[in-house]
């Protein structure tokens, strides 16, 4: 056997934070890739969604390539307000074009509300296809520590793997 | 060589929190697996031990199969109460029954005590016979910042590796 | 094809929190393994770098070899004042001696400031060149939240993935 075919992945690591909007100033919510009618917002660029910003920095983490301010920074308008889903996308994109293959993607937020375990399959299936890879993602709570506790925010923790594209033999 | 034979891993992360218990209702600390004599307990359902809730997290996470409150949640009843060795035990059992291997668990802590290193072994070992892999527990201080550096309670992080069950071939 | 050629690599976690130094006592901060003029420094034992930290943390967490405490403790007064990059250093020789290679570390730290972007590339040639390894840094904020949003300090969270070295054929 030759070293040559031992393929070793590599891990990456994402978080993202988001307050929720002033009351005076509502938006609506997204979280996971989905909408959530009559939740409070969260403020931000984009969408504001933690678990799609976290899931994209993981991947950018794991090969190795910036973060979310490299590729979608203010020098980069045609992101403002963008989706998370678009981003995410777009960062598999980047990944894949750096050579990689992404295994998956693995996301928990903390929040209080909303109750997500009757959406997680939609919302892991919108993630997964905008990412093209398996995104699962996950719930908990602060138990009302912090500043998730006190409801000001949400945050997400992300983890991804990736490895180099396998170069097929020639047939 | 056939691409077949290339096992990819699959990352997953898991987060848990818990508050200390109110002074006028004391319970006793578990962490880690371990009970901890003398120590300001733990608040929550089952016996809120953050570092074996936040592996059987990163176990589901790893592995796509949902969270803590899909498989442990308030229409389970049998659960109420359980020890954490008793939730990553399950939670391992399920993760087998889809197809998965376990490769490893790692969890870190933070607070400002009870001093661990003395029970590392102990607990590394209570909490690896119930995933039956090996899980690895580390600690750290948040430097006195944040509800775990004012003592308001303690949080665990947890990443695990998972991969899906070769096929032997029949020989 | 026999089951011993499966290399399964094994995932670790680590996190670090280091608090600002009081304004009637300023250090230089430490961070990602550069010096940061003019930026305020962060406390703590030896030279307060939460990345460099966080990412030795992740490895033994990895290799299941404790932590910082363990081998950088009050009871190793030579690592007293050390460089991140020297833990670091330290943390992946230590790691290689109990028989693992070291695939990728991912950093990635939450902090108002500095602006880390135009010295992404300088800190992780410094921190890969530290542990031998391809280390990957990234930044994100808590958007106000939290002690990092307020300012009181920097956290860091890193994920490393590390195998066990192959045993190569007798050719
Ligand atoms: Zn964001
Ligand atoms: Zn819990
Ligand atoms: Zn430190």
């Amino acid at each position: 056997m030759e070293p040559a075919e031992m393929i070793i992945p590599r891990t990456g690591i994402g978080l993202d934070v988001h307050a929720y909007a002033p009351e005076d100033q509502p938006c609506p919510l997204w979280l996971g890739g989905l909408l959530w009618p009559g939740e409070r917002g969260l403020a931000g660029h984009s969408d504001g969604d933690p678990v799609a910003h976290a899931a994209a920095d993981a991947l950018f983490s794991a090969a190795g390539l910036g973060d979310l301010g490299t590729h979608f920074g203010t020098d980069r308008p045609e992101f403002a307000g963008a989706a998370g889903t678009t981003l995410l996308a777009e960062a598999a994109r980047i990944v894949r074009a750096a050579g990689f293959e992404i295994g998956n993607i693995a996301v928990q937020f903390v929040a209080n509300r909303p109750k997500f375990g009757p959406r997680r399959e939609e919302s892991q299936q919108v993630l997964s296809d905008a990412a093209d890879a398996p995104v699962s993602v996950t719930a908990t709570t602060s138990d009302h520590l912090g500043f998730t506790g006190r409801g000001e925010g949400i945050s997400a923790v992300a983890t991804a793997l990736v490895y180099p594209r396998p170069h097929l033999p020639i047939s």
